[in-house]
């Protein structure tokens, strides 16, 4: 069975998810969907591209990712789909895809983009403001049942993608940024495993709060305790045991987090 | 696969969406459902209704459209299944169906209406605090899993129906309402693309806020700009770009929106 | 098809609980998913046993109940699958599995229990952070597609469990205590049908509030009135009619109830 994930800043109270599950199971009726999230905050394009980052490596080969963060709806930014080496990812060309891409194409897997211009392909009737039900449910649906990429709409060079801040190396370790905050307030920082690597951390600095190394998991500590650790994607995240950090340490996306290395 | 949709106002938090899926894949062990909404204000017939109008024909034919907004469950209100067009119904009769009915009968399709009252398509041991569990969804399977409608109760000439507000026409315009607001603030009315055809709109008052004719999609303003336009389902909105126009101009449901044509 | 629920305090914002379903689907391609629910107080081990014992029941045989509130993840807690009757349980042994381990050993029904000690039935690289996602799904997807609960792990002879608070018998009645407040603020408490057989509620007593007997269901008295009634899992609950009693008693869990017996 096809696997389709769905990403938006929707909302579940309207009902436009299940109105999107309803065109998608019109055109494949025997496609699995999982929603990631559907409360990414209104137009959140970098949110959206982290939770779908983290998310898609866990589906099987095929799955279709349909993100639909889209606040440029009905002007010229150009509704796309891709390959992404297994997977698929269907959405608005505003940058939502950039996180996944830079992954994929770090693992040199096969990346291809079409321009989502076949409108035979979208439902009858096309509003201007949601393309999320008109246009990319129906192209997510029509490639989980085995249309081709190629038959949605004509080649693209290229997408637009976004920036998304990296750390800084310093003498001292590396300057961080705040760059999530998950429903538990554990704050996740752009510092990944990758980069600490032959270091030990000596200790981790955000908004005046030292702390200081590094634990292996939560319950290393007591409850109340706050601690640095690797959390589930290979970031670098600050937590309090059994406790919310975000709130806490104040912490907002953008904050810098000083990681100082032992010499 | 038949599909199923499940709409009420029950919230996600206890596990009763999840015990109903469960009744319902018990019966039906291969339908698909889609969540519309669960979090329908506290016994609000009508916004249910909207919901439900504004999804269910995007939906395959043969969609069973399971409603659970029941102010009334256990007292002399009945349960009742309907045949509208392609799709059936289930819930409580207590309005909730109105406004998809209406459409229904407006494009002169079937409708056919029981009381369910056939106690062994129901599970056992029936509550009197949870017909969504007990009575609704195993309809619903049954309906899902191919029994006929009239197997499920006796027929029904009729059932009961919600009166919703229509705009009023002036010598200036329409006089309309506040009918919905949505997840990003959007302030839908129950001015449609029909009323207003051949028409041009000058202006849109609510809350003593004046908006100047209507735009095609939201980019064609900038962030922060006060917006009308049409919405997904062919109402008139009012928005503000990339921002929440519900929380700006303090609307709420049944307020009043004056549209003034132009000569 | 194989059913699955998914029971956590992960929230739905993260994208966690779909990456849950995509290591499934990978496993089990063809299994229904039902989430009981994903807002469990965050750690509240209670809170879910609760949940878990009350929609269990009404899930297919064979069904897979899978529960991650896990404060103790990474630590020595051990993960684990059970054999419930006709259920399976995966999760850890932190005692969220007693209240359905309770209703199962009352029912006298086959009871086992394994370690889930075979890391090839897990992701191929586990994090100290989500087992969730790493052990619990991968396992819980396996049992599913037909793995016997043997084959996951060691037997073992018992697992952890929790005390719950019990009514007490005295000479007025019953001295109970809340143990859940749901989405429409009825407050449910640890009587039940069984303790009142044969007797008749003269008053029920919460935070200096007094409910005159029993109703039989909500429609029974007038919106706004306080009532005291069996919910849908025969607990003893309080409620206001289309109110929030949650709130106006200013009610929490833990809270005692006296229930005092007619002469």
């Amino acid at each position: 069975m096809p696997v389709i994930t769905l990403l938006t800043d929707f909302g579940l109270k309207d009902g436009n998810v299940g109105v999107m599950k309803g065109v998608i199971w019109s055109i494949a009726p025997d496609a699995h969907i999982a929603d990631l999230s559907h409360t990414i905050h209104p137009q959140d394009i970098s949110e959206a591209a982290l939770v779908l980052a983290r998310a898609a490596p866990y589906f099987p080969d095929g799955t279709v990712h349909m993100v639909v963060v889209d606040p440029g709806v009905g002007t010229a930014r150009r509704p796309i789909a891709a390959r992404l080496g297994e997977y698929y990812f269907v959405g608005p060309d505003n940058g939502v895809i950039t996180m996944l891409l830079h992954r994929i194409e770090g693992e040199n897997k096969r990346v291809q983009f079409v321009h989502l211009n076949q409108a035979h392909y979208w439902l009858p009737e096309v509003s201007n403001v949601f393309h999320g039900r008109d246009i990319f449910a129906p192209c997510t649906a029509h490639l989980a049942a085995g249309v081709p990429l190629e038959d949605l709409g004509d080649p693209l060079k290229n997408v637009f993608r976004l920036d998304f801040p990296q750390p800084e190396r310093f003498e001292f370790g590396y300057r961080a940024q705040v760059i999530h905050l998950d429903h538990f307030g554990n704050i996740s920082t752009n510092v990944r495993l990758e980069h600490l690597k032959g270091h030990k951390v000596g200790s981790v600095h955000l908004n005046g709060f030292n702390i200081p190394g590094l634990v292996r998991t939560f319950g290393d500590r007591s409850p109340g305790d706050l601690v640095a650790l690797f959390g589930s994607t290979g970031n670098l995240i600050i937590s309090i045991v059994n406790g919310n950090a975000a709130q806490h340490l104040n912490a907002s996306v953008g904050h810098v987090v000083d990681i100082r290395l032992e010499r």
